[in-house]
């Protein structure tokens, strides 16, 4: 048995003062307050949140941060470079990059995360022996000790009815039986070599782009319906026009007539939609990702958050691309997103904020984390409530003042895996990153 | 003499390496790249940067961090605490509060600041004596060693045609033309008293709302042209249909009227403007300073910076409420409201940026600051390019990645004044306010 102890702690939403978590086999067995600490405990800096759950990545966009930004562009821009970036990965890279990144997510406290895995095979598409790269995020996952739901995805086309471009090839299986195949493979190999509670493995489709309205039909009809499913919907108004002017239904609708709303299905993005659209997904209760800081970023836009929520839909929260990797900075630029569209304040208030970083990502991922409460996984992190940004906030609002510089401490599973910013057992996830773009050079 | 050595410094905009810079009474005497540290140099750890100027600050709105998220609510909800705040201020905490904010504000990277000030006499609106509200201000900036531009503010009314309400009494001088006569002797008494260099008095309208249209051309004749005069500008929708159903003209038509719009103007927020206004402002070669994690924390909106820009007018940045104190956030800030207004990337391109933070903000104070050049103030900041944060960032390209925790030095006028997010002299920025708060309470 471990014990952490804290000045405090949000439980089930509440503050609660001297807290003390017992953990066993990862998960939390009794939670005290007005508790002394005993000898052995360990402490935790600060007020203890439940660890946030990363609901949408690309591990390896991380390769971009910081160098994009000249001469101006769209997010078709931004595109091309990240295609030469794919294009450059093998399985050793792929999971040195992977590493280093999901280090960066544990010490900014994610504790765990939802990768949107589509660069399966060898550059010319010929598919690497024994799932190679998708075994290099598993590896990479172990390595930094965060939770991991590996999303294979289905990516089968370059546009409505054009065939994968060249620099796409390798993201491709051909045809969604093929990718079917492959997953429920994967879904062996992943379950023979790992701890469940460690990697899992679930699904995506990219986007109505990318996979034709026959192939979402079969995924339909033949995934195992108790897999989460992400895909990307209606990032950019180009994906709407095209889909429109193809199906004659907007990428919202197209999932409605083929059945593929529903709980399990996370849609990510969602930035430009159809008050129809907002209806369908609320009423369906899926979850909507939204990536604040790369819809930002890229310029997409502001997708309406608020009224997905009030209509039923979960909301959820990711880093994406990765030009930032903090889960405060991303739930604030998700309420100053709805802040700078309606002209209000408290659009998302903290105690929602607090739920779209752990509840909301657990539902997109299909596993029950996200709680201080006893039985469910000993994933914590403690905020600094004194630093030069945080010192003054009530500590229910310090998700609207602090920065990842302000996690102390990240527990996942019953043990302490950051500390000020540093990786327990990996180090400085920017040393990493150095070593995995040198491995690359 | 002191000397400077970086692996790395931004001179005039240019990346140069290993670059030396010997300063001389405050002053830059000498720039070499390619030169080895001497024994003696102190070493700026990171890629130098010339300071950031925040060109718009209420220091004591700081109080306010963390504590106005819950229960939703508008703009005008968060005035009501922020007037509660201004109510419990004297000399004494005015002092201790602004000294903190300005420690966090050097240990950020900003450093200089023009103050918006408008909190003059006791809460009765009986005056100080000695100008004492004013001076605890320039002394905060001297224990924190930042450059203070004092703008001392005209505040008349509580709305047009309506009189100051009991919680503003303590901001208004009765008119005009008193207000003026306090102005002349502040600019005596802080010459008298205070380095020019470190602290110099401007002047500031608080807005059309609040200074009536008799007495904004009683200013725009009786106030000395050499003064940077400052002003709030449409911020808010009901500003804008408050002024033109009192006077027919929108604020900045109003500005415009009287004369008030020049180079030495700078309008704050300008959020919600007409393209007549715009093209006012662009005309006239004014500055407008932009506040964008303000104008997102109280849901203002974003406001036409690149439309402005475009039109002749000079973009600065300013801290505002401090929801934030951080030029990296600021500048991130502007040009993600660009692009999610605009759906295009590279609306202010790096070096837009950096501008907006240095000389932009030079221009909002009249002051020649901002670049790094033989003669100019040696104010340096280093931003360290290989954290969690900024690791594979172009150097260029580091005010995207980078927060105020990358901030590994500050030197103003030729002095080291922050390292590592700590202030030389005054030590941890949060304890001195989490001090300063007790002496309030």
């Amino acid at each position: 048995m471990t014990a952490f102890w804290a000045e405090a702690a949000l439980v089930d939403g509440v503050l609660a003062r001297d807290v003390r978590i017992s953990a066993h086999n990862g998960l939390i067995e009794a939670i005290e307050s007005g508790a002394a600490a005993r000898a052995g405990d360990t402490v935790l800096d600060g007020v203890v949140h439940p660890g946030a759950v990363n609901a949408h990545s690309h591990a390896f966009h991380r390769l971009l941060r910081g160098r994009t930004h000249a001469g101006g562009g769209s997010f078709w821009t931004w595109r091309t470079l990240m295609y030469r970036e794919a294009g450059r990965l093998d399985p050793e890279r792929y999971r040195r990059v992977a590493a280093a990144v999901y280090a960066e997510m544990v010490a900014a406290g994610w504790t765990s995360v939802a990768e949107f895995h589509y660069v399966h095979h060898a550059p010319d598409g010929t598919p690497y022996a024994a799932h190679a790269m998708e075994r290099a995020l598993a590896d990479a996952a172990v390595d930094a000790g965060i939770r991991l739901t590996l999303l294979d995805t289905c990516y089968l086309a370059g546009g409505f009815g054009a065939p994968l471009a060249a620099e796409q090839r390798r993201f491709g299986d051909g045809s969604a039986e093929r990718w079917l195949d492959r997953l429920a493979s994967l879904r062996e190999a992943i379950r023979a070599d790992y701890d469940p509670g460690q990697v899992q493995v679930g699904a995506a489709v990219h986007s109505v782009r990318a996979v034709p309205e026959a192939a979402l039909a079969a995924i339909a009809t033949g995934l195992d319906p108790s897999l989460p499913l992400h895909v990307h919907l209606s990032e950019q108004p180009a994906e709407n026009a095209d889909c429109l002017k193809a199906t004659g239904f907007t990428p919202t609708g197209l999932l409605a007539r083929h059945g593929l709303l529903s709980p399990r299905l996370s849609a990510v993005h969602a930035t430009h939609l159809t008050r129809g659209d907002v209806k369908l997904l609320g009423d369906a209760g899926a979850t909507v990702v939204m990536c604040p800081t790369t819809e930002a970023d890229l310029g997409d836009g502001i997708g309406p958050a608020r009224a997905l929520a009030d209509a039923g839909a979960v909301i959820a929260l990711g880093t994406d691309q990765h030009a930032v990797i903090d889960p405060m900075l991303e739930a604030r630029a998700l309420e100053h997103g709805e802040r700078l569209a309606s002209g209000r304040r408290g659009r998302f208030d903290p105690a929602a904020l607090r739920a779209a970083l752990t509840v909301g990502g657990a539902a997109s991922t299909g596993r029950d984390l996200g709680v201080l409460r006893v039985g469910a996984p000993c994933d914590l992190i403690a905020v600094d409530p004194a630093s030069t940004r945080t010192e003054g906030s009530e500590p229910d609002q310090l998700l609207l003042t602090a920065t990842a510089a302000d996690i102390s401490a990240v527990v996942i599973g019953g043990r302490v895996r950051a500390r000020g910013g540093r990786h327990t057992d990996l180090g400085d996830p920017a040393e990493l990153l150095r070593k995995a773009k040198e491995a690359m050079a």
